[in-house]
C-alpha cells in the first residue's frame, strides 16, 4: 500500500523539533547544526523545548494535536526521553502523510491510539548502521541520532521503509486512558499553558452527545462554555479548546494557580441532564 | 498613489510575529506550520512572543521601534488579543513600504500616531471568505486566521487592496499621549527590559531642544547620559536608547528592582536651565 | 596560505548567534531584520541568548563546544558586552572552516586556546567605514555593527582578510586557566544547564591518562560514571558528557541545587589510585 494516504511520500523538507531541552544552553542550535550539516535545505520549525523534563507524555499529547498544521511531508522530531543512555529502541511512525520519530517511551503513543491506520516501524541498528550512526556510543541523542535521521529522512535521502521493520509492539503511553461511562466521562489534566490555562486528555468528541455537560474538577463544578468571553472576568469556566480538548479556565486570569490544579489531577464530565 | 512610498509593492517573503502566547506551548509552531502549509517559501521571525499577557500596548510600542530594520515588503503579525471571541475586527496597515496585521484594539495606534502617511485598512468578512476564513467561527485566530492571511499576503498572491476599505476609525492607543508643555514633556513606562531597564514612551525628539534635561521618575531626578558607561556602577541613569526612546538605567544593575518601578509608571523630563 | 584547513572559504550562508539578550524583547529579532536586510538568503540559527548577562566566558565555552556541529563556512556571531559604547575592539577568528565575530574581550579566547591555528584579526575602522558602519555611533552593536558584518561575510561579499590584519594581542578569558599537576586536574564550574547539571572546563582529555578519577566539589567525592543511567536515582554522580567536559549531575535531580554550587565554584580531579 505504498503511496496511501497515510504514507510519507513527499518530504516538504520540514522538520519541527520537540524537546524538553529548554532554550537556555544551545543543546537546541546543535541539533539544528547537526540536520543542516547534512541537508542544508531543511525547514526547522521549533514547536516547543519547554516540555516538563523527562514527562513524555506531554511532548505526545502535543504533537498528536499540532503535527496536521502543518504540511504533509512534514517530519516530526520529539526527543523527551528519560531512558537515554540505557537500550530503549527509537521509533517512527508514519500517519496522514506526516512521520514521526522519537524513543519508544510512550511518547507516540498517543498519535498511534488516535489514528488507528499509523503505520509504527521499529528503527533497527541496521539502518542506523547504514548511515554512519551508532546509538549505543552516542549520549546526546537528539544531536547525535535523532538529527542525522531526520535530515536524510526529510531530505528524501532515506525512505521510512529503510527504516526498519513494521511492528504493533510499543510502551504505551504514560497517560491513563480516558474512561468512558454511559453519562461520565473521566479522564486527566496533561498540561498547564502560558496562561494558566489546565488543558485535559478528554476530547471534544465524548462532550457532542451531552445535553448539559458538567466538569468536575478539584473542589468546583464548571459550567462548558463556547468562548472564555462567556464568563465573567474572574470566574472559572471549562470549554472545548482551539485544539479539541476539554480546557479549564480561568477568565482573564490564571486557572492553574487559582484553582490549585496541575498535571494528572483528575477531571471528570457528566451530563446533568441525566442526574437530575 | 498605487506604488507609493508607503504601500506594500514588493513582498519580500519575510513574516515578522509578536505575540503574547509565550514558547512554553506549541502555539506559535503551529501558527508557522499553518503559514508554511500556505506558503513553503516563507520566512518566518519571531520578534517577540513574551508581550505582557493582553495588553496590545507594548506590541504596538515594540512594533513601532522595530519595523523598519527588516527590508522593505515584510509583513508583521502582531497577536495580542484579549478581545479574542468577541466581534473586534481586523486592521493592516501600510506604512513605508511595510504591511501589519493586528486585531483592532489598539495595537496598530502607535504606528499609525507615528507615520500620518500610514493607510488604515479594515479587513472585511468578504475578504476573509474569499480565502475560506471565518472569524467568527475561529476561536485560535492566530493559527486560523492571521496565519492564513499573511501566508496569502506574504506571498503576494492577496494584494492589501483586497481585504477592505480603508478607514480613519480605529481603537487608539492604550497608552495615554505624551504631553508636551513648554518645559516639560510627561510619558509613561512602557516596557522593562530582559536587562531591568525602563523603557518609556518619550521620543528622542522631545528632548532635543532641552539644554539640561532632567529625567523625574519614582522619587529620583535623574540627568540624561550619552552612554550607561557614563555612569557608575549601581548608579541610576537616563539615556536615549538604541530605538530612539528615553530609558532609565542602572550601570551594571537592575533598574526596575532597584527603583521599584515598572510598567505605567509615570516619567516626566525637565530642562534645568528653565527651571534655574 | 589561503584555502588551508583553517580558512572560512565557502560561506555556507548560516549565521548562528549567541548573545545574553534573552527572547523577553525582540532585540533578537531585529537583529535578525538587520542580517537580513542585506542577505535575503541568510540562514540564521540560534545558538542561546541565555547566556548569564554580561559574562562573555559563558558564551566563549559554548561556541567553542558548539560550532563544529554547524556545516563549514558558517558564521558565528556572539555579543555578550559589557562594554558596549566604550572603547573595546571587535575581533574575527578563523578556525576549520568557521568564522566568528564578537567584542574583543575574552569572549573569543576559549576558541582560540583550544586551536593553536587559529586565526585572530582585529577589524579595523577602515573595514566598517567600507560598510558604511561607524562603532563610536552605534549604541546597540548587535543590531548595528555586527549584524551588518555577519551579512557581508556569509554572503561571500566580504572575505576576512579585509576585516583588517592578523593579531596574537587579545583580551584573554575570564576564566581562569585549568591547572594540571602530575595527579590532579583543576578547573571550574563554567555554567549550569537546564536540567541542573554542572558543566566544568575540564576537558576529557586531563582525565583519560587516570586509573580511577575522583571529583572533588563542594564538600562531596564523586566517581566518575559513564552515563546518567550508572547511578540511583537522587545519587550525585560525575562524567564526560556530550560535548566532552566533565559534568556534575544528579541522577533524574537537579545537581546545582542538592549541591549548593554554581559558576565559579572550584572542581577538582585525582587519581584515586596515586593517593592509595
Amino acid at each position: 500500500m505504498s503511496g496511501g494516504a497515510m504514507h510519507f511520500d513527499q518530504p516538504s523538507g520540514i522538520i519541527t523539533l520537540t524537546t524538553d531541552f529548554g532554550l537556555r544552553d544551545p543543546f537546541v542550535g546543535v541539533m539544528k547544526g547537526a540536520i543542516l550539516s547534512r541537508f542544508r535545505a531543511a525547514c526547522i520549525v521549533d514547536l516547543t523545548h519547554d516540555i516538563l523534563a523527562h514527562w513524555p507524555a506531554e511532548a505526545g499529547f502535543w504533537l498528536n494535536r499540532s503535527f496536521e498544521y502543518f504540511p504533509r511531508g512534514t517530519l516530526h522530531v520529539s526527543v523527551v526521553d528519560p531512558g537515554v543512555g540505557t537500550a530503549r529502541e527509537l521509533l517512527a511512525v508514519q500517519a496522514r502523510g506526516h512521520l514521526m520519530l522519537a524513543p519508544d517511551n510512550g511518547l507516540l503513543a498517543e498519535v498511534i491510539d488516535a489514528i488507528p491506520q499509523a503505520q509504527v516501524i521499529r528503527i533497527d541498528a541496521a539502518a542506523l548502521a547504514s548511515l554512519g550512526l551508532r546509538a549505543a556510543s552516542a549520549t546526546f541523542h537528539g544531536r547525535d541520532i535523532f538529527a542525522p535521521l531526520a535530515a536524510e529522512l526529510a531530505s528524501g535521502r532515506l525512505r521510512p521503509e529503510a527504516l526498519g521493520s513494521p511492528t504493533t509492539q510499543f510502551v504505551p503511553s504514560w497517560l491513563e486512558a480516558v474512561v468512558v461511562a454511559r453519562d461520565c466521562v473521566s479522564g486527566v489534566i496533561v498540561t498547564v499553558d502560558h496562561f494558566g490555562n489546565l488543558l485535559t486528555n478528554i476530547d471534544a468528541k465524548w462532550l457532542a452527545p451531552m445535553v448539559e455537560p458538567h466538569v468536575y474538577a478539584g473542589h468546583q463544578i464548571l459550567p462548558v462554555r463556547r468562548t472564555y468571553a462567556e464568563a465573567k472576568p474572574g470566574e472559572n469556566l471549562a470549554l472545548i479548546n482551539s485544539f479539541g480538548v476539554l480546557e479549564i479556565a480561568c477568565a482573564e486570569g490564571h486557572a492553574a494557580d487559582k484553582m490549585g490544579l496541575s498535571r494528572g489531577a483528575p477531571v471528570s464530565v457528566r451530563d446533568a441532564v441525566r442526574h437530575r
